[in-house]
């Protein structure tokens, strides 16, 4: 799919998307910081100046090229009918390895640019693990959670984000030397980990 | 302990010491940002130029309050005498506790610091983390760990260091809002994930 579709007609919302969606490839080789609108019009094969039209600024940009990786996180990690919810959890774990895996240069760079200063970057990653985080609760359900002693209260919440955490600290570790470890045997041991952290 | 001894004759190591700790204790109320060369001369009641003289920048005098700070967590988490190693550690994630909820501010501002771009501060505190996961394998010796099927390998290393990152997100969430969680019930959720993490 090329951006750069010269004659098409395409609405400004189809063109925006386009665009968020090249800005979000390029995390695959690129920081963060990399992609400039220099960049990405050169990419996009259109002027800097509707690049400013569409987003403003080169960190509204930012912004919405990482709430686009975090939506293609979300997307990719989604169930897939697997009725025990640690084996769904462990599916799902391995598309999230996979994704840091294709976009090891450019996730880094988010996670580091969300972890410091930026506060609107901070924001819609840490929703966005938010997000992860509340679906493993939602696809469990009540009933499979009260089985294994699991309420869902905001302290369940917090330790589910604290798990997310080092879940993402392996994984971004394991990608960029996965020692002696073979990635079923990381994806298991964080999905089991979960269960203890939660129940106590 | 006041730093400006006026009188007292002191060694320019000792001096630089008094600084930094106070460079440290300043973290309880404020941010590493907050912590200017001006500020703490005024609380020294020293001149400017010898903080300049003694660390060179704002930035050299930041590392080393950073290097500081994760030093008093090396030092307040240090084993007790305790046998079993769980409830050794478990003892030590307490000191660490209580040092972030004394220290929120600053705290917080340094994992923040030192997770975004600020090269240096990130190797200090990445180094620390190593340095308190090592010692718990240390503590816990090659016996001991055997004995509950952990072998001390780089994959051990890595799965020590994540689980790390899943103490501090938890323990700095908790300390901000506890939610409905005891602070020892905290504790001991965190402290018996890890044998889970790293024996698979």
């Amino acid at each position: 799919m090329s951006v750069s579709t010269g004659r098409v007609r395409m609405s400004p919302e189809s063109r925006r998307e386009q665009l968020l969606d090249l800005g979000a490839r390029l995390l695959a080789t690129r920081t963060l910081d990399e992609i400039s609108i220099e960049l990405l019009a050169e990419q996009a094969g259109v002027s800097r100046g509707l690049l400013y039209h569409y987003f403003g600024s080169l960190q509204e940009f930012h912004v919405a090229v990482v709430r686009r990786a975090v939506e293609d996180v979300y997307a990719i990690t989604a169930p897939r009918d697997i009725e025990d919810p640690l084996e769904q959890l462990q599916v799902s774990l391995g598309a999230y390895l996979d994704y840091v895996s294709e976009n090891y240069t450019g996730y880094v760079s988010l996670i580091r640019a969300a972890a410091g200063g930026h506060e609107e970057l901070r924001r819609v990653y840490l929703d966005a693990r938010r997000a992860l985080t509340d679906r493993i609760l939602d696809i469990a359900g009540a009933e499979q959670l009260a089985a294994i002693g699991v309420e869902d209260t905001p302290a369940t919440r917090m330790l589910l984000d604290a798990w997310a955490a080092m879940v993402e600290t392996a994984v971004v570790a394991w990608v960029d030397d996965p020692r002696d470890l073979s990635r079923d045997d990381l994806l298991s041991r964080l999905t089991h980990a979960l269960p203890g952290v939660v129940t106590g």
